[in-house]
């Protein structure tokens, strides 16, 4: 490429430091996580899923009134226009959860009272008015593809009580509800993951938030991102039905050189600090759910790969069984991850627009040498 | 950061290299474009763009039978869905185009005979299919928010001449439909725009093709990206309504300290030369339809900004007024930037695919000191 170029890194961008950010501290070698520099286990502790979403979007922790605010105007979006409802009816039964909720968000612009609006305060209440939206939809999806009636919000509940409510029609035990609010604080952010990447790249041209948001859904969706906790649970799945035992299936798995999903991360070289609190969620809730099961099988499994092959759980291995428990079908699980990552992702977004520059690297080029000829079709 | 990161490139990831390719070659010094090798200048002047999307996606130039079989390919996936004509109808008649676009697209996914199948056979299907799909969705959207019959597409035709034929209710000029023959094949690819960037993103996760062009229509909305060319064309409708003489206007906007639209690039520091074929077509176009005043004013802006400031005139400049000429309303340049650069998306999607690697950046932390404190509600 004759063009000047600073640097050729490693594929994948891998280390490549693309932009500067306030948001996500990680420490790969140390197993830190922390949002705005509090580490992920006091939050993960004391926390809730609204006030992390306040710690996202605004830089600080709320005082008393500023959380009560918030949970009143996420309360007050818990609304769908009626052609969002229709555009989730008019879906095929066949189209996949994550193909919906992407359409259905990108459709959700045309309803935004701040559509034109690219400020930096539109975007913080259309941050709000998704973060409701998008949960909104998934248990709205979930019940119109299963036939079952609709359920309509509970605006004193908090968000994490409210969606559990929306998507299995009874309330859920304060077990449950807790279990789901810490997942959603884990969930919440994760520095440049693909799919925040793709929402900065996106927003970075000046585009709007419903347009970033729309590709984070779509990166979301592959399996190399938010689709590992399904294919995690399809592991968990195949040991249960065929009564296998879980390390002699994992055995068998690695002698096939399969990758065994929920193991390993790009960033984290020590435990992912997600995996600790999702582990103790799964035990407790399989416990008082009765469905041990599923936590017996992923601690085998993890006992063994962590023992023999030095691997670790990451964020996606113990969320499986987790999300299984409170409920959640299988190809629901990466909407649910996005029903917390919207905070994280909205707060880049913002975080973009204020000191934006357009993402527009470069590429080796290696193909044909210029100039090649153009050869008239006759003489192909 | 206490990861290790081998690079701190300068924002927006500019000059870096994210990936090697072998679709598009740019020399941003000495002004050179060219797809798999071959100028650009050559394939404005003797191809079309069917050819350039076989090009793009197979890496060669097509024989006869080959060409002949892509375009019966192209003419036959003609047609939508009646579930992507009732979504067209019941946006709201408010909504833009770049939204209406976006979120058919990402609808398409459910009618998709192969959605599940990631393979390279299968993804060369879904870009003909995209490239024929968009094409229809910009022109039977605009027909339906003007209250106009929708008009049958026309498969014994170009890619162009059926364009301008659903949109327009006539058939174009032989000028007219080489002129937006030739605007398809100077937009079809240029490397990692940002467009093609957040569809690379978000096929790397192995989402999949309707994902990633969900993304890609979202990043080229932003005025920094495909929207330029809208913001050229609101100029010229001010000079023109305002009588303005285009020198004058263009040295205010300049004290004011306005970026003038439509002119500099990142990567070309010579003329963009797509400009050199998009002046001929306006002038041209301009001549025959009786319009020439977008010409007219054009050129005295760029002959200004050229000699006085030594700026040159990009891609979108000159688009402006032949769109304009060609029957486009303004609203819709950027939409049909995207059915040009769909052909380019589905190339590089499909490139990433055959040797994929995550997308995965990192960021420089510059917030909050780790570890900062938990303090409790009552304490802030």
């Amino acid at each position: 490429m004759a063009s000047p170029t600073t640097t050729h890194p490693p594929k994948g961008l891998e280390g490549v430091v693309a932009t500067t950010s306030r948001i996500c501290f990680i420490d790969g070698d140390r197993g830190v996580l922390a949002y705005r520099g509090i580490d992920i286990h006091e939050l993960a502790r004391r926390s809730n899923f609204e006030e992390t979403c306040y710690l996202s979007w605004f830089g600080k922790l709320p005082t008393h009134r500023e959380l009560h605010q918030l949970r009143d105007q996420l309360a007050e979006e818990r609304k769908l226009d009626a052609s969002i409802i229709a555009l989730l009816r008019a879906a095929p039964r066949h189209a996949l959860p994550m193909d919906v909720l992407r359409t259905a968000v990108s459709a959700l612009s045309f309803y935004d009272p701040q559509e034109k609006n690219n400020e930096r305060t539109a975007n913080i209440d259309k941050a709000i008015r998704l973060t409701s939206q998008i949960a909104m939809i998934v248990a709205t999806y979930d019940r119109i593809r299963k036939g079952l009636q609709l359920v309509e919000p509970d605006r004193s509940r908090s968000h994490a009580a409210n969606f559990l409510l929306m998507l299995n029609g009874r309330s859920p035990s304060v077990t449950a509800e807790r279990a789901l609010d810490i997942a959603l604080i884990l969930h919440a952010d994760h520095e440049l993951n693909a799919s925040t990447f793709a929402a900065r790249v996106t927003a970075a041209t000046l585009s709007d938030m419903h347009s970033a948001i729309t590709s984070a859904i779509g990166a979301l969706k592959g399996p190399l991102h938010g689709g590992a906790n399904e294919a995690v649970f399809h592991v968990l799945q195949a040991i249960d039905a065929s009564g296998a035992d879980p390390v002699g299936y994992v055995k068998e798995m690695l002698a096939q050189k399969k990758k065994i999903p929920g193991f390993g991360h790009r960033v984290y070289h020590t435990e992912d600090p997600r995996a600790t609190h999702l582990r103790a969620m799964s035990r407790e809730l399989g416990d008082s759910s009765g469905q041990g099961k599923w936590f017996e099988i992923s601690h085998k499994i993890e006992e063994f790969l962590k023992a023999e092959k030095k691997l670790n759980a990451n964020v996606d291995f113990y969320s499986a069984s987790t999300y299984h428990t409170l409920g959640i079908d299988v190809d629901l699980f990466t909407p649910v991850f996005a029903v917390s990552r919207i905070s994280g992702w909205t707060a880049h977004v913002i975080e973009q627009l204020d000191d934006n520059r357009l993402i527009r690297p470069r590429a080796d080029y290696l193909g044909p040498k210029y100039p090649a000829p153009y050869i008239p079709i006759d003489q192909r």
